[in-house]
């Protein structure tokens, strides 16, 4: 399987493709370019809505010679192309890459970081985010970024999701879903140590993800009426209070309360047993309680297949779930697989968002 | 695949046979007496060692008579044999299934608990044990009991490992080691609540398990020299101190040790990364801090198959990972795959540590 195709209900059609996909630059010392070429070269086999890349023409440009050069046996060949507005892109992407440009401080070493291109960085998502406010895009799909270089240069966000959501104003929760092409999974906690997580866990955090899941299953990815899951906190989902008492005190309560709101729930599940295939068949997305426990069966499942999309904001977003990859970078040896999912599921939310609005 | 072959390394010969392999009644209102004989038609398909069932011989020609009426169309017979010692195991398994006599005290309904035969259900561990002991048997598969009707009789362990333990004498540690046929996962902390796993994790407990592992790797399943991976507790393995200490301040102790033993290990990983495929070709086993982190992996990738080793006693020891399932009792209906793994897993380990003494 090439692509994460989420899986709609049988006989729901997809709407057809509103304005192009937007894709950020990400960390320019990292992979990002590479792989949005590699992505780009999958167009016709992985079947990709059309994108356009958000970088230096100049970066991209020197990329794709040097990853010729690592591979002369490419049957496929990579281009590239400028593009001065977004709308240009349904019209080229055959050919080439568009690429809209985001001029950068200094043109990147692989694998060396450097804090005077933090403001393109920046630039080309919030770039990103404009286009779609006027309507010239439907989606975002942001390559990797390295926080620690974007801190130097006196970012203040805690990550790019938050940076993201005040792009969009308002007050939005965003919410972060892991998927694979068996798996959705939503943590209710996420960057905390596991104590942090059990102590944090509360009836109000996990109603409200839960809710913006239920939301995004059905209006963004056409699963309708959304079917949730509810993992339990301790083993055994705490076997009835003698291996725990998180179950009874905070996530029932909490499932009560879905069902009040008229989501179909069960749970609370004991955790081991909730994610092999044929228990998976009885949920479209489950909600966990905290970091691992809804990373590691995504990413035992589908490793290289693995995104991650930012329900709860008035856009939608998706990216890869590694990392900038420093270490392998200017090498050509990055697998574009994550990426490529992450346009394919971003094209498919635009189209169900789009045939929504 | 059929049976959860253990992987030894390549060029290691299996040795053979010693004696047969005992396995219990397990709970005579559940599935144990029908997945026992499922089990047994499938001796030559999936190439089991010799085993006898410990149990009443007029309850299990009742489940037979009730499974071929219950299922005509079946193409191998179903047939059981009434032996008096172990050693006529190998005389007979190829024409049905021996079993060794341990008189209930009445005639169990199908998932109808009765305390009565409370005795009887303890007594087959006895006699199993009794078996290696006397070197008339080679190891023990345990059908699932059910704690609840023992604790009425009087039962005064805290579960079947902690008996078994009993039984073999000495002071022992016994480890659980859970195994699909793709992972082996050793949760350190097990049946208590997420925040008391994490209060209760020492550097001496991963120790100790992670020795007791590494021997029955060795010893028992031909992986020589045993690789082992650790586990993190918290998110991205504590990323250097920000999502948590435990890695720094418990685990990293527990490998430092580790390594002055001579054992290969990789470690502290984060756990969300580990499980994959291209990961698990880096380590025989895997140690997790916490029951759900080993057993969520090995459920979401061989949930069928899966399997329970108790690694740390004088004897070899496996059990199917699922209850008694009452609520299916008697229907035909029960999969006996677990069974079946744990019989061929239980005659791997034979097989090495009769080479071994």
């Amino acid at each position: 399987m090439a692509t994460t195709a989420a899986t709609p209900m049988a006989g729901t059609a997809v709407p057809t493709m509103p304005a192009p996909i937007a894709m950020t630059m990400g960390e320019p010392a990292g992979i990002g370019i590479e792989i949005a070429l590699k992505t780009w070269r999958r167009r016709s086999v992985c079947d990709l809505p059309p994108f356009y890349l958000i970088a230096d023409p100049d970066h991209v440009r020197a990329t794709l010679a040097a990853l010729e050069k690592l591979d002369r046996s490419q049957r496929v060949r990579l281009a590239m192309t400028e593009i001065t507005t977004p709308g240009e892109t349904a019209g080229c992407f055959d050919q080439a890459l568009p690429v809209f440009p985001q001029a950068l401080a200094a043109m990147p070493e692989p694998g060396k970081l450097n804090k005077a291109n933090a403001g393109a960085v920046l630039g080309a998502i919030e770039v990103a985010v404009a286009h779609i406010g006027a309507g010239q895009a439907s989606a975002v799909v942001t390559n990797p970024i390295q926080k620690s270089v974007l801190y130097e240069a006196g970012f203040k966000h805690p990550g790019h999701t938050e940076f993201l959501a005040e792009l969009c104003g308002g007050n939005h929760l965003p919410v972060m879903m892991l998927s694979c092409p068996d798996l959705k999974t939503v943590p209710v906690t996420i960057h905390m140590s596991l104590a942090d997580a059990i102590a944090e866990l509360s009836t109000e955090m996990i109603v409200e993800r839960a809710l913006i899941t239920a939301r995004a299953l059905d209006r963004d990815l056409g699963f309708s009426p959304p079917r949730l899951a509810i993992a339990g906190l301790n083993p055994h989902a705490g076997e009835s209070g003698a291996l725990g008492r998180a179950e009874a005190a905070i996530i029932q309560p909490a499932i009560d309360q879905l069902r009040a709101h008229g989501i179909q729930v069960i749970g609370p599940l004991a955790a081991d047993s909730m994610f092999h295939e044929a228990a998976r068949r009885n949920y479209d997305a489950a909600i966990c309680m905290y970091h691992d426990q809804a990373l590691i069966p995504v990413k035992t499942l589908g490793f290289e297949y693995g995104i991650n999309t930012t329900l709860g904001l008035p856009i939608v977003r998706t990216s890869p779930d590694h990392g900038t990859a420093l270490d392998i970078a200017g090498q050509g040896r990055a697998n574009c697989q994550s990426l490529t999912s992450a346009v394919a599921h971003a094209g498919l939310m635009a189209r169900y968002r789009a045939r929504a609005a």
